[in-house]
C-alpha cells in the first residue's frame, strides 16, 4: 500500500528512548494502539511506521515516518489530524518536512503563486510593497482616504488590517467598494493599478460568500487569516472558481511554532501554508516588534520559494514593524521575490502617507 | 461605549516593562499602530486599554485589557482573533479568562451541557463511561462489531477513534449506518441504551451535511476536533438546528498550550471550548500518555463545570491512556460529573471487550 513521509525534529526528555519515542509518534498519528493489539493487516497497512531516526545533536533527532495514503485519501483537515493531531499534545516533537511529491494532488496550492502575481500586477523582477488600512474604528470614507493616498504614492499592495473585518464602523461590503474606487481613482490620476485586498476572514459558513463578494466588487485579492478560520478552508478558497490571490496573515498561528514542538516556522508558513494555496504569506519579519531570528525568516523564504516543491512559489511577505529606511538592507538580504510590508513606519512618516510610499517606489525602482 | 475584558497572566522577559508590555497587548489586539498616531476618537473607543495590572512573581504579572464591544460585533472569529491573533507570536504572554457575562450573547454554549446528556441518556449521577473505536484499517464490520461488544458491556457512549474520518476502508455514512445499528441491537438484547458518536471532522463546506447526515442516521452524538476545523466551526453546529450533543476532541490544538503563552489549559478546554458548544471536552489525563499536571486536569474541570458561567455546563472527558482499574481513584478526585474515556485498557483486558466493559460499568454503578 502506498505511503507518504513526515520528518520530525524530535528531543528526546529525561527517561525517554528515541526507539521508544520515534515509534510512539507513528502509532499515535494512525492507529493509536499499541503493536500488541494489532493484527498483523493493520501492522502491515495503516499502522504508522519509522523509516529512518538519525542523531543530530545530544537528545535531538531527525525522525522520519511513513503513513498510508489510505490513512488520508485526499481529506485534508485528516492530513492535519495526522501531521500533528494527537502530537501537538506531547513535548519534544516538531514537523519540519512533507514529501509533497508523494501527495501532491490532495492539495490546490497557490493559483497564482509568485509569477501569476508579477504578470497580473505587470512588475517583472523588483521587491513588492505593501500596507495595511487602519486603525480599527476608522469609517469607510477614512480607509478609501488613505488607500487613495497608498495608490497615489504607488504601492503595489494595499489590504486591510487583519482586525478589520465586518465592524459597523466600516462594513466589508461598503469598504470593499469604497476602497476599490479608491485604487481606480489613484489609476486614473497615475496610471499605475494598485491592488485592493479586502480583509475576507469570517466563520466558515460566510466565507465562501465573502471571497466570491469581493471578486465582484472588484477586489484583486483578498487578506485571510487562515490558522483563524481553520487551515483547510484556505484550500478550499484556494481550489474554487473565485480567480482572486489569497494573502495569508499569522493570525493565532504563533502558538505552532514551538522551540523543540509544532511546526518548524519554515515549515509552517513557507511550505504548509504553500500548499494550502497561500500566494502571499505574511510573517513578522527580525527586528521588528515580533521576535523571529534572521534565520528563521531566510527559512520562510527559502521554503516559500523552493522550485523542488511541487507547487506554485509564494511570495514571503516580512512585516510586523519593518521599517521603510531599511528597505535596501532586506533586499540585500532576501533578494526580490518578496514583498515588504509596512504599516507604522509609512504612517508616522512627516510628509504623510501618499510621501511616504512614492519613497518606496522610488527606493523600489533604483530612482534613488 | 461598551467594552468586555481579557485577562492574561503576563511575563516580561529580560529588557520588558510590565507598563510597555500590557499597553502593548492593548493596542496590538485593537489599533495595531502606536498611541502617537491615533486620533482622540480611536483612543477613548476602540483602542484596547490596560485596566489593571497586578504582579504576581517575580517576573509574572495578572494583566486585565477592555476591548471595544464593537471590535467583535458578534463575530466568533473575530473574537478568536481579538483573544489571541498577534499576540500569538509574542513570547509570554498567555489568555486566561474573559469576563463571558458581558458577552453571552455572542457564544451558543452547550446545547445540552451535563444535564441535558443526563437527561437523554436517563443516567442521573454517577460519571459516564466512554471508548473509542479503532484501530484505522477496521471495516465497517469490524467497527459495528466492536460497538456491539461495548454496548452488551454497558459502555455508555462510543465514539469513533478521532482518526477514523471519512476513509476507503470505513467511509462515514456506511459506518454510522453499522454501529447505529449495533448499538440499538445491544439495547434489545440488554435494555440499555448506548449512544454512538461517529467522527464527523471534515472540511467546512461539508461539516455541517456531515453533522445533519448523523442525525438522521440515527446517532446520538458526534465527535468533532474543532481546532482541525476551526473553531467557530463548532458554534456554528452547536447553533445550527441539528439536536446532537458534541464531543471536542483535542486533536491539534495542544500547542497552545505554552506554558507561559497561549492558553491556560483551563481556559481552552474549560472556557472557551464550552462557550463555543462543547457538550464534552476530551483532555489527555494526567499520568496517561500525554504531559498533563493533575493541577492542568482539576483546572479543566473546575472550569468546564463552573456554575458561575452563563453556559450550560461542560463534561470533562479525561482519556489519553486512562487505565480501568484507576476508575475509583479518579472518580474520588474528580467527582461524579465526568466521562471516563478509555481505550488500550478496555482492548487490551484478557477477557476481551464486552467483559471489560461491564466491569466498568460495574465499579460506576457501585456494585463492586
Amino acid at each position: 500500500m502506498e505511503r507518504f513521509r513526515i520528518e520530525y525534529l524530535v528531543t528526546c526528555l529525561d527517561g525517554e528512548t528515541i526507539q521508544n519515542k520515534a515509534l510512539g509518534i507513528a502509532l499515535e498519528q494512525s492507529v493509536e494502539l499499541p503493536t500488541s493489539v494489532l493484527n498483523d493487516w493493520i501492522k502491515e497497512n495503516t499502522a504508522g511506521r519509522v523509516e529512518s531516526v538519525e542523531q543530530t545533536g545530544e537528545k535531538t533527532y531527525l525522525v522520519e515516518c511513513s503513513y498510508a495514503i489510505s490513512s488520508v485519501d485526499g481529506d485534508l483537515t485528516q492530513f492535519l489530524n495526522v501531521l500533528l493531531g494527537n502530537i501537538s499534545l506531547k513535548p519534544g516533537i516538531q514537523v519540519i518536512n512533507v514529501d509533497w511529491e508523494t501527495i501532491t494532488d490532495w492539495f490546490p496550492g497557490p493559483r497564482f503563486g509568485v509569477e501569476g502575481v508579477r504578470i497580473n500586477l505587470g512588475i517583472q523582477e523588483r521587491p513588492l510593497s505593501c500596507s495595511a488600512l487602519k486603525p480599527l474604528g476608522y469609517s469607510v470614507d477614512q480607509l478609501a482616504d488613505l488607500t487613495f493616498q497608498f495608490a497615489t504614492g504607488g504601492l503595489d499592495l494595499i489590504k486591510d488590517d487583519h482586525g478589520i473585518a465586518d465592524q459597523r464602523h466600516a462594513p466589508f461590503i461598503h469598504r470593499t467598494k469604497a476602497c476599490v474606487e479608491a485604487v481606480r481613482n489613484a489609476r486614473d490620476l497615475t496610471g499605475k493599478q494598485s491592488w485592493y485586498l479586502p480583509n475576507i476572514t469570517t466563520k466558515g459558513s460566510k466565507l465562501m460568500d465573502r471571497f466570491r463578494q469581493a471578486e465582484d466588487l472588484g477586489a484583486q485579492g483578498v487578506l485571510l487569516s487562515p490558522q483563524l478560520v481553520g487551515l483547510e478552508m484556505m484550500a478550499e478558497l484556494a481550489a474554487s472558481d473565485v480567480n482572486l490571490p489569497i494573502m495569508a496573515h499569522p493570525a493565532f498561528s504563533g502558538n505552532y511554532l514551538g522551540a523543540a514542538d509544532g511546526f518548524s516556522h519554515s515549515f509552517l508558513y513557507g511550505s504548509l501554508w504553500r500548499a494550502f494555496g497561500a500566494d502571499f504569506v505574511i510573517y513578522p519579519n527580525h527586528g521588528g516588534r515580533f521576535s523571529f531570528s534572521l534565520d528563521e525568516c531566510l527559512g520562510i523564504n527559502q521554503a516559500a520559494l523552493d522550485p523542488m516543491v511541487p507547487f506554485a512559489r509564494t511570495f514571503p511577505t516580512p512585516g510586523g514593524g519593518l521599517d521603510r529606511n531599511r528597505i535596501p538592507e532586506w533586499r540585500e538580504r532576501y533578494g526580490n521575490d518578496i514583498v515588504f510590508l509596512m504599516g507604522g513606519s509609512l504612517y508616522k512618516h512627516p510628509e504623510g502617507i501618499k510621501a511616504a510610499s512614492a519613497e518606496v517606489l522610488a527606493v523600489l525602482e533604483n530612482r534613488v
